[in-house]
């Protein structure tokens, strides 16, 4: 079912070298530090349920396909949030899925989805309405067996180190059962204080409450409120973390005076912001995030850009997270320069800044990371985090921010299976861009060979701090 | 004059391999189903005055390339608005553009030419300032023949479906005769209505006016516009209609109440709105389209982001259609929100959207279409009707949107000749992708064969019901 | 250390047509119509100081790079502006540089100081940690010889013409005195007046002061001040100008009535002028220069787009060109309108415009250069001087505009050194998309071998009129 010179350049001289490339990185452990995986699975260590809410249910890129071809979500096993029925019965499912698979024809998804089946598996046939029912009724057999387990199928993986990616209020009791058992898997959590940061988020007031209780600091005044940030912070870190997360609708920074901070915090607290009040908030926090990054030593990540629950009926209807996320035009040179002006050049600080609009790289994102030192450009990330978008990746940022501003690869999945196949997918893109360099005369074979296995591993390790 | 090969991919196995799926689909019936040929070409079927009329004079792609490199229009047979001379002699206009062919070397518009010249009239030598004058006559002997008039190249080159795009008010006469006619053709008109919806449009109240004569409706009143809008289309739809076309400088869309609406209407028709009300009437038109849509089945295609006429100088001297329509910066995730809100779900609505902004195919089309049931991607239109706009529209739709999100190809031409060629292009071009695809293991050669005739007729021919 | 094949296509029949088109435009002159290099160098014609005077301290490309690494910049050899303290030593300035020149790999940068050490210098093994105290002494060597001062070196690279850029205020004395000896090299000054055009640069009251003294001109009135820059343009174009150049923050133009440009000017020299004002007056003086270029015939370049010293601590530490212009979007087709309204169909203008957001270039700069007769697109530029960005430049302009539109390459360089390289790499990138248009039926042989002559030679003589 897989090439084995899959995604490799055409050209046969350059493809024998990408694989020779490949062949070096292929068994590399994998650093995978920024993703949503549940850790409540590998605390619990219990069986995955069925195929269906293995591949289907909570794959977005998934279940979005089918739907924009006519599929209804309750058909796939998505609730409706009003209680109306919904398809429970996983073989159904899955029979549907495997019917509007060709629709998933080229996409990163299926070459995913089929890397599992082949790898983790040993499915041998290519999924389709006929072979539906044979490969349901094996992944269901192989799913009760106890090496399909999370903590089995983490230590097949060559997984080194997984972050997932945690609320700023979330307990991480998981995280604690995990470190307190016998297990060896490094699953680590990431800060990520979105709903304790925007205004705009459904509960920020009593978020925000919560945030006073479990820190013990008043968050209903600015230094209160940043105290418990950096009371949280070290109880993540104490927790494993090396990095935070901020999801921000754009990458926008402040940096304000402290009393105007202050003014802006007591206005926004008091529920009299307005919806600019609101943006200067968000922008004004990830400076205070970053000087907070800059005393305690977490990586910083931003991921902006997207237009969250587009349609509103589906929203109301299913909720979020449901597809229906889309990217709009995006801006950094501005955005940043307040944030870069003041902790840019500081070498405490690491800042990870991931785009959806890639006519940033070249523009912007290349040639801001090449220049300050704490700024480095995270991988082609969920649209992107495709063949055809790792390769515009590199082809946009490498000749103005090399390789060393960039930080690996992320594979920033809730869908654990595709681990694996997506770490691969990067790796022999990257060989084949790297391959293609050296056939081209702009790397020699050495170095190619050497940058090789930090884009594989050695990047993310250190930007990350692992 | 033509290499067997061209279009296809450079590497030679993935090069046999495009051949081999172009064979099966380059001789496929022609779906064209969005175009601006002149339905009194086979209303009529006179034969095409001169080869200057046929291949210069009405190709803005042509004139504006030799214009741009210093060629009076005048010269080319563009008449001025204001009476003075321009040049009538077709073999003076042929032998000028033959001195100039070299400005057109690599762009679509020699090839198209170089395809017609040689498949269609049997050309044996290259276009230059030499073999201008035995062209120009072979050409000549070829259109007094009957067999280069209009209905008889449409039966050979194999066109199954053409649609026209007619305004509003056009009586469709042109139509008629051939429907009336024993000559089997279909040949079917589009509802575009923008003159009667662009409130910029000069003539707007008179064409509201001649609305309301050729519907019976009171265009003056909200209820009777929308009324003399739904009695149209219906006309369109007995003339063989299955699709409407606005093109609108942009993509917004509104939802406004129905009072709101209707208050909006009021102002606009009274000559009393602002620049923003005009915008926020196309907007909300667009949506009140695809409510109509929702209720008669026309598809609907938006064509935005041209500045239209660009040079008021050679506007007022030329007219419009001359060239100088140029694209801008597009946005549409938040412009078909209103829209896509109301309608996207609904599986009675089929949206067809264009682009002349590329970097919103994988930014925000792809993402948009990916989920949404109504919404589909049309084909790179106009400055990327083009090998290499083509490669770039599939490289940045196809992971996110797959196939069966677009629909087919478009030759949107005025070039009658030319419709032959630029199918062919888009064939070959998206036989070259889809190898590559299957030579890098990202796609099965059954599945190739199978995607290669849709793209190339099935896809529109659904898309559009034809 | 170079590859004999670097930058050709990787499929072989196509690498070998490259290969031969290249062989026929390798050793053409170089015509350097744009560029940085410093005319004393020529007037003195001294040695070089040091090799990292030569490579390292001048070049922002490679300095910026290893700043954003964590090499502060003192320690390369940049002085910062308080008098404290920074590297003075080449050669420990050469070894830091030398340990980090990884950091370069796959850049430009690599590629034109690996061929400059190369070809230029005759050096052997590849810089390392290792190497770089036998290659500083070696080049320190031939820097001592005089074969190796800039009028040899100039005379070696081959280059037919050589064009400055110079203030408007800059009294041109080195020109001068290379024109009064009796070294044949041709090296011309380019006008250009930002200081003396945008109220936002420092000391432009006084710089309209001192273009007043130099031209006798009341630089105090509208009308004065045009004719100071009437005579300033006209005594460059006595020492051997043919263009200008103007450096603004967006390619925005105005076409002001007399009594209102006047009115602006009055206000904005008064010290009156709101961000707006100051922006509207250098959009106004666009279109003043382009009238001027009407009048006296020089060719007018915008090189719009970046935003200026991005780090305000940089910049307070060490001045501008530090490495700290970043790009940011741009938007040409309502900028130009005003200035193309005008005089874009006037066969006396020749405007070209260069962009540093790729995205304009098949989406506004292409359409407009293909129909508007004064308008050109210039080369790919600064971050886009690059393989890739080169590719990508062909890719989206040739199918729209053409070859005639561009004007071949310009190196823009300060680091004389890297001209060969640079217009080396031009060439053969150009060389290879030609190749790929033949290999791919879209081009014959006969014309690429015209095509590949014009785009490394003709079309930048013809375009600078030179």
């Amino acid at each position: 079912m897989l090439d084995p010179d899959r995604l490799f350049p055409l050209e046969r001289a350059t493809r024998t070298l990408a694989r020779s490339l490949y062949e070096q990185v292929a068994e590399l452990a994998i650093i995978s530090p920024h993703g949503h995986t549940d850790p409540a699975w590998f605390a619990g260590n219990a069986g995955f349920p069925d195929p269906a809410q293995l591949f289907v249910t909570p794959d977005h890129y998934v279940f979005r396909m089918l739907f924009s071809q006519g599929v209804p979500l309750e058909n796939l096993g998505i609730a409706p949030r009003d209680g109306r029925a919904f398809e429970t019965d996983g073989r159904r499912i899955w029979r549907l899925f495997a019917q509007h698979y060709y629709l998933l024809r080229a996409t990163p998804s299926k070459m995913w989805i089929d890397h599992a089946l082949s790898d983790v598996f040993g499915v041998q046939d290519a999924l389709s309405a006929d072979s539906a029912d044979a490969i349901y009724d094996h992944l269901s057999s192989c799913l009760a067996d106890p090496s399909f387990r999370p903590r089995a199928l983490f230590d097949r993986f060559g997984i080194e180190t997984l972050a997932t990616t945690d609320a700023a209020l979330d307990p991480l009791t998981h995280h604690a059962t995990i470190a307190a058992s016998d297990w060896g898997g490094r699953i680590i959590p990431t800060y990520r204080p979105d709903a304790v940061i925007d205004p705009d988020a459904g509960d920020f007031s009593k978020n925000l409450t919560a945030l006073g209780k479990v820190t013990g600091e008043d968050t209903q005044t600015w230094r209160g409120y940043l105290k418990a940030h950096q009371k949280r912070r070290q109880h993540f870190i104490k927790m494993g973390a090396t990095a935070t997360d901020h999801g921000h609708p754009d990458a926008t920074t402040a940096d304000l005076g402290g009393a105007e901070a202050e003014a802006l915090f007591d206005k926004v607290i008091a529920g009299d912001g307005t919806a600019d009040d609101h943006r200067l908030f968000r922008a004004q926090m990830l400076t205070e995030m970053a000087q907070m990054s800059v005393e305690d030593g977490l990586v910083m990540q931003i991921h902006p850009g997207a237009d969250r629950n587009h349609s509103t009926k589906m929203f109301d209807t299913f909720g979020a997270d449901k597809g229906f996320d889309i990217p709009k035009a995006a801006e950094y040179t501005k955005a940043l320069r307040p944030l870069l002006n003041k902790f840019g050049t500081d070498p405490a600080l690491s800042l990870i800044v991931f785009t959806l609009d890639e006519a940033t790289y070249a523009r912007e994102l290349a040639p801001l990371a090449g220049v300050y030192p704490a700024l480095k450009i995270g991988p082609a990330w969920w649209f992107f985090d495709s063949p055809e978008g790792m390769r515009r990746y590199r082809e946009t940022t490498t000749e103005t921010a090399g390789f060393y501003n960039t930080v690996g690869f992320n594979d920033d999945t809730r869908a654990f299976c595709s681990i694996p196949a997506r770490h691969d997918v990067a790796r022999r893109v990257d060989c084949g861009y790297l391959a293609t360099l050296v056939e081209t005369g702009r790397l020699s074979h050495a170095d190619a060979a050497e940058v090789a296995v930090d884009l594989a591993y050695g990047l993310a390790k250190r930007a990350y701090k692992l």
